[in-house]
């Protein structure tokens, strides 16, 4: 696992069938709906500061769920439209740029993009200027932009994946990620791989974000200032447990499991406050810790997108539209049915006894 | 047919198999070659007086076969580059957009953009700056980029898709584009069509592109002064005659076929002319004609691809790709089949007797 190609591998699932992340990410838009302040007071302090004629805004990590990237591209709009009228100001160019790696599915976020930008040109009404929506194929861990471009960056639930597994970790056998029983340079490969990957994000941005830009970005993270902790690795650790019970029963290799590991890390605020310091492009303006249950909202969140009542079975849904690639790219398909059967009885069996959270850290950084 | 929403309906044939676009598009390669040296001339003029801090091309249609946008891409830019080095100018920044409709095929191109622009940087050698390619799906009939904000565009084979089906052509029965029999309403109704579109076309473009900017644009097109001539309608001509006959045989409603259309317009250099002239945004600095043999050159050709030697079936696999998104809209997916076989024994029977050939009109165009 060391060796895949984390460019060529990691990607929601694509298309729009039930089992797609189109059709599953709803943790990802709950999370969505619990940052919205911090993004909308983000742009609007930029927008009010700058007010550039044309104001580009890019969402890093895009996915293909184009209901969760429009839908925030839609808000942020919104939010500088209402200062544009309060300062009586002219008509406003955006230019929005959807990112994600090149084995994304654009296609579908593309063919929605129509239908969505004549939605926005109605809410908006009278008096809103253009959106241009492109899309941006690469790794942010490289550059995407022309220099001194952009005036907003925003990013929920990408940053916690590498740009490849950690080098070293042979020792991690049975776990597929930080574990308890993780060794400890385990724990220090995984943390050095993301403070390397998050100073590479920053050292990006900060040619592309102009002078008084401003980039707010969500994690999933953890609370604990120790590496290991429950809510941080716990959605990995019943998947390994399920992995493990079919290496014992003869339907994995061993030697195939302990060769496999997750290419995530899920930080603490203090630790990305560390690196940004560090890297030293940008100010941190606030942290904000929030949680999300495995187990959702679930009756305000049947409103919100008139999903039927509440089945555990979504948050397998979700974390198999997540992980499929990847597993498919190590173990192949032909495990992939029973593995996330075992996954769905053991994820259950937890979820009645304990409440499980994911923990989300989100920054509103400003370019220096 | 007049009712289809073409933005919905009109794509090369996506994906990668044997009669998908990418696989296909043989004679857009070679009108690729055919135009070199007239963009290669523009934008060594353009750079060379403009010299931009970022250089914004885009590519207007672009389709799904990377390797001839692509192409185009990368001469723009190895161009540039022989510039750049001459003046012994600074690095330089290019943001690259690939424009098509929303239904294009974006995924292919976007997958082959890795190994692309690593070639590129390569061949580039020191000194090379960064290039950045975007997707931007939509209409250019159409608002595309900000305002001011292009400082090249090329389109090739693709101007002449009509926005939509003309309208009032109900008795342009038999045929399916400007044919022999064509009433002179439908001619009319053809140009009229297409002088509104290209019209809209060069409007949106002046918006876009930058004082001094160049646009190079190649159309399938005629040299006759007459709107029907062989040159420009008979491919579509022997498609007629295909699907009529597969009326006498009662594969096909006769109504059915009398409402199908296709929106393509080819014109001549003449009416491209007055259209710029009318619209009155750009100078019309040269207006170059060429022509592409439906058998193509074949030796050279294969050379240059390592495809195998030429069969007349590749013309017969190339319109395939083009027209096959447009009839199954209108005549469902069943009579494929029949029809492309019907129509290589008629292209055939054609080309042994006939040489047959696209005419290109290639303008080179500067915003006043």
């Amino acid at each position: 696992m060391a060796m895949i190609q984390v460019e060529q591998v990691l990607r929601m699932k694509e298309g729009t069938d039930e089992t797609s992340y189109v059709k599953t990410s709803y943790i990802q838009k709950q999370v969505l709906l619990l940052t919205k302040s911090i993004k909308e007071k983000a742009i609007k302090e930029l927008y009010c500061k700058e007010r550039p004629e044309i104001l580009c805004i890019a969402d890093l990590g895009c996915s293909s769920a184009e209901s969760n990237t429009l839908s925030v591209v839609s808000e942020l709009i919104e939010t500088v439209e209402n200062a544009r009228r309060e300062l009586e100001n002219r008509k406003q160019e955006y230019q929005v740029y959807l990112n994600d790696l090149p084995r994304n599915d654009f296609n579908t976020i593309f063919r929605s993009l129509t239908k969505f930008t004549n939605q926005l040109k109605l809410r908006m009404g009278n008096g809103f200027g253009h959106c241009f929506v492109n899309g941006v194929p690469g790794s942010f861990y490289g550059r995407l932009f022309p220099s001194k471009h952009l005036h907003f960056v925003h990013s929920s639930y990408s940053l916690m994946w590498l740009s490849q597994v950690p080098q070293g970790i042979e020792d991690n056998k049975r776990n597929i990620y930080i574990a308890r029983t993780s060794p400890p340079n385990v724990l220090r490969a995984y943390y050095e791989q993301f403070e390397n990957d998050f100073f590479n994000f920053l050292k990006c941005r900060s040619e592309e974000v102009v002078f008084g830009g401003m980039m707010v970005l969500t994690i999933l993270g953890r609370k604990s200032t120790q590496q290991y902790s429950k809510e941080s690795s716990y959605e990995w650790e019943l998947l390994a447990t399920a992995l493990n019970d079919m290496v014992l029963e003869g339907y994995i290799d061993e030697e195939k499991l302990n060769t496999f590991n997750i290419p995530q890390y899920t930080p603490s605020a203090e630790e990305i406050g560390f690196i940004v310091e560090k890297e030293g492009s940008f100010t941190l303006n606030e942290a904000d810790i929030s949680e999300v249950s495995w187990e959702s909202k679930e009756h305000e969140y049947c409103k919100i997108n008139s999903y039927k009542a509440f089945d555990p079975y979504d948050f397998v849904k979700c974390m198999r539209s997540v992980a499929e690639p990847l597993l498919i790219s190590h173990f192949s398909e032909a495990i992939i049915e029973e593995l996330f059967k075992r996954y769905r009885e053991i994820v259950q069996a937890s979820m009645a006894n304990d409440t499980n959270v994911f923990i989300n850290v989100t920054v509103s950084l400003t370019r220096r």
